[in-house]
C-alpha cells in the first residue's frame, strides 16, 4: 500500500495537472485546437465568449507551459498559427474521459 | 467535425467533472477511500492538512454528488463509516490520468 509521502506526491501531480486545466478557457482552446492548427481570429471566433485580451492572455500561459506551438508563418500578410504540442496531445484521452464522466455525472444528479 | 453546439455541450461536460474534483481536498478523500472504507477519524488523519469542520463539510457534498455512501454500523459505540460508490470508482483511471501527466508535467517544466 502507498505510503502516506507517495499518496501527498501523487495527489499533488493530479492538482498540478488540474491547475494546467483550470479556468474556463484553456480547454476549449485546447479542444479546439485539438481539430488542428489554427490562427488567432480563428480562435476567438470559435471559443465562445472569449474576449481578445483573455485568448492572448491564455495563450501565452500555454506556450510557457508547452500546451501550444506559436508559429510565424511566412506570407502576407504575416500570419501567426498556433497547434498543440505532442505533449499536451496527450490530454486529450483524459479530456475525453473528463467528458464522458460529465456527461453521465450531470444525467444522474439532474436526472435523480 | 462536431458542431459549435456539439463542441460547447462536450466543453461543459469536462467543466463539470472539474467541478466535482476542484478544490483541495477531494482528491485527496477520493484518493483515501480508494484503498477501501473508512471512518471519520481515519480519513482526518490520513488527508494532510485538512480540518475537521473542513472533511464534515467535503464529505456531506460528496455524498449529496452520488461519490461517497455513509454507513451507520449496528455498533457501541455507533461507528460512520464512508466508502466510495460503483460511480466515484469510475473516477479512479481519470484520476490516475491526471496524476500521470502531472507527474510528466512537473518534470518536463522543472526539468526545462
Amino acid at each position: 500500500m502507498a505510503t502516506i509521502k507517495e499518496r501527498s506526491k501523487a495527489i499533488r501531480a493530479v492538482h498540478d495537472t488540474m491547475d494546467v486545466l483550470s479556468g474556463k478557457w484553456k480547454i476549449a482552446i485546447i479542444t479546439s485546437l485539438s481539430f488542428g492548427e489554427k490562427r488567432y481570429s480563428e480562435i476567438l471566433k470559435e471559443v465562445e465568449g472569449i474576449s481578445g485580451k483573455m485568448l492572448t492572455r491564455e495563450l501565452k500561459d500555454m506556450e510557457m507551459n508547452l500546451l501550444i506551438k506559436r508559429e510565424v508563418l511566412n506570407a502576407q500578410p504575416v500570419t501567426v498559427q498556433y497547434s498543440l504540442t505532442k505533449y499536451s496531445e496527450n490530454l486529450l484521452p483524459i479530456i475525453c474521459n473528463l467528458r464522458d464522466w460529465g456527461t453521465e455525472h450531470r444525467k444522474k444528479i439532474i436526472g435523480k
